[in-house]
């Protein structure tokens, strides 16, 4: 299925709650090509060096807000070790793009439009309220304003994030070739019309 | 073929040369709905009994940008006539959105949005490269690095003027519904994914 492709290759960025992890499952199953989140983290560990801890710590979110910014600023040892774990990153990234994929986050677009590599890049998105449902479920027992405050500084951290690492703004359309508001098309729609691009027919 | 749509309106804002207008077309044909442009820009001459040369020349630049930041700094005449010709515009995308129909520019997503009048908006785009066959048509005779310039130019107006207007940059996706790269996915597919949403069908 998946030797026809007219994109093999496809980043997924996202909101925090947009429903990217569940669209990035739902295409693995229709187009036959395996997707990489959090797990693919682990096989950085391998690659770099690392301890499994110091790579889950630092995910997207470089560990805290205050921590990163004051590493930002000076320059310390452990602002250094996330540089290189971005790196081990995206040596990963480039290896997985060489087979038909499904990348979430980590920046994949950027990486991977730096080294050369075509692949259809998507930002997912929606209101705070659709992505409330979702956040409920993540975090059993809150209320909804504390939720909301999740949502807001994952967002933060993954902007902060993004713009470190690839000097642009992530909520910038020009950075991807489709975004989708997932609460006003809906998340089966959303996988149609990605599918749809994927493979490039009708 | 109106009756049924699940999203009767759509604001389009688009890159010069990205074919939004071309887009609006294939729509408006297939949708069996009106789409409104510069042409609309009179019935706002009607509607606020401005000149029509005052309202051609402000369209969606102003004039010109220096004109434009220098009217902004010190809040003349010249501009305040140009947020009276935007009031008079607000009224008429009000009242146009009281039937199905496609509206291209003149910040309708927010205007709608400001208004409590629900619509679908789009974002169009593309690369230098795909939108300089489509300058070449619009300006012939000119060599490719004075057509970028116009691009560039023309781009950077319609920006000013959305931020002006609507206090967002018309960069950053959360304005949006969806936004597409239709050089990337292309004009008649671009088109068959706002149809698709629009119906609300599949």
């Amino acid at each position: 299925m998946a030797d026809n492709l007219k994109f093999p290759v496809i980043t997924i960025g996202r909101e925090y709650c947009a429903y990217g992890r569940t669209i990035a499952r739902i295409l693995s199953e229709r187009l036959d090509i395996p997707y990489f989140d959090k797990d693919f983290v682990k096989k950085t560990v391998i690659e770099s060096g690392f301890s499994e801890d110091e790579v889950n710590s630092e995910g997207e979110s470089i560990s805290s807000l205050s921590l990163f910014i004051e590493n930002f600023l000076n320059g310390t040892a452990a602002y250094n070790s996330y540089d290189d774990i971005f790196e081990a990153q995206k040596h990963v990234i480039v290896n997985l793009a060489k087979e038909p994929c499904i990348i979430v986050g980590r920046c994949a677009d950027f990486v991977l439009k730096e080294a050369g590599i075509p692949s259809l890049d998507v930002f997912l998105y929606a209101e705070t309220d659709f992505k409330l449902k979702r956040a409920a479920e993540l975090h059993p027992g809150n209320d909804t304003a504390h939720l909301k405050k999740i949502m807001k500084k994952q967002d933060e951290l993954r902007r902060i994030y993004y713009k470190h690492y690839t000097g642009h703004d992530s909520y910038d359309f020009s950075n991807y070739d489709l975004c989708l508001n997932t609460g006003i098309i809906g998340v089966e729609k959303c996988a149609d019309i990605i599918e749809d691009i994927v493979r490039g027919t009708r």
